[in-house]
């Protein structure tokens, strides 16, 4: 039988998502859950990794095994064998056939942004503490959406199509905080951190918007800016069709 | 030349305030901090400990240097030194007999409950799962306010004076969390997490709020409740006459 399972996680003590061998990562906790549970290795596949300090609200994972709990169950035992800075919060068996990582069809990801350092949220939001001019940030924030070659905008990667769809990017101020907000097919490393850390260089008038239509074009990675702190960042939902 | 130096403090990635051989403490980052600026020891004096796990939005601490450096300066420095959970908030010069123990008056104490896990906030409240009885709560609470003998809600200390008054305590609602507020003239060793402990379990019908009259009255801690957790504990206000 194949599970989905969805968790929420706190990234800061983390060393990102995917298994490392000399640091803690959230799948290894995932995975050390599972054995608690079953007894026996289960082995969590994710719909994407998270770097480091990245947080989620809702990753999805799916797993394998032959010994049947109910649902509510299942959720309490993970919940209890769990870090309580990782969550279960949702869990279904699902068809053989689903896929975390293949069957995403689509990824929301949410950046934080904020003009005052709160010391009980630093590890939340990225603080900036220089004003930033918000027209223009949204001004280059459009120009994301449609579908662009993002070579420009993540570390090299051998082979991996870079083409992605953004389906929507928008911008929103709540209270001395400014939340991006990113829809697309899918993502690839740092490129959202290095799509933010642009739209920060914006709002700093340390370039303009139109730097963004200049990286897609040329695929210069030096252009664009440096890549945005992990704190601010969380995987917020992925889609299944 | 004496300094009056306020800091507020992230408690959970420390042993508490007061300086320990093997742990990591609030005390010792503090001190650090001013021995990178001034190049010889330097040793702070707190309004009093905090325990490990709990917050501060403002502690107070006094030290004494003959090396003169502007306000604004200083202020930069110590948060340049400091590490980004403890951030130097004030900094002045007083009179050479201030003393930041003796000469505090009154302090505030916060307290946060939360009836809902918060997995960013986990480190900031005290989540539980159980609905509370507010207006019983509230009834405990007017209890504490006046002067009584703490003796039962504090751990055993040698020859402290346990009479203490309660100047003001409060409860608010906040979404889903309750705020509650304690000022007194001064606070024992786990004093207000064990007046919060009775409380929650006055709020989950275990006890009656008479509990704190018998606890006074009787001086047995064994009556009032387990100290409720620090993570949900703030000292919020050190006052000088």
């Amino acid at each position: 039988m194949r599970y989905k399972l969805t968790v929420a996680y706190d990234g800061s003590n983390y060393y990102g998502f995917q298994r490392q061998i000399k640091e803690v990562t959230v799948e290894e906790k995932l995975n050390e859950a599972l054995f608690k549970i079953y007894k026996k290795p289960i082995k969590v596949v994710a719909s994407g990794r998270t770097d480091r300090g990245v947080h989620a609200l809702a990753q999805v994972v799916h797993f394998d095994t032959n010994i049947v709990i109910a649902k509510e169950r299942l959720l309490k035992a993970l919940n209890r064998s769990l870090p309580l800075d990782i969550r279960a919060i949702d869990v279904k068996v699902v068809d053989d056939n689903f896929h975390a990582r293949f069957d995403a069809v689509k990824k929301t990801y949410r950046y934080v942004i904020s003009s005052s350092y709160n010391l009980f949220e630093r590890n939340y939001e990225t603080y900036i503490g220089y004003p930033l001019n918000i027209s223009k940030m949204e001004e280059g924030l459009k120009l994301f959406i449609g579908t662009h070659d993002y070579f420009g905008f993540t570390t090299y990667l051998k082979d991996k199509p870079t083409i992605k769809t953004i389906y929507n990017a928008d911008l929103v101020l709540e209270n001395n905080k400014i939340v991006i907000t990113f829809t697309g097919d899918s993502f690839l490393r740092y490129m959202v951190r290095k799509m933010v850390g642009t739209l920060i260089d914006i709002g700093l008038g340390k370039k303009d918007p139109e730097i963004i239509t200049t990286v897609f074009n040329t695929k210069d990675s030096s252009l664009c800016s440096k890549t945005a702190s992990p704190n601010g960042l969380y995987l917020v939902e992925v889609f299944y069709s």
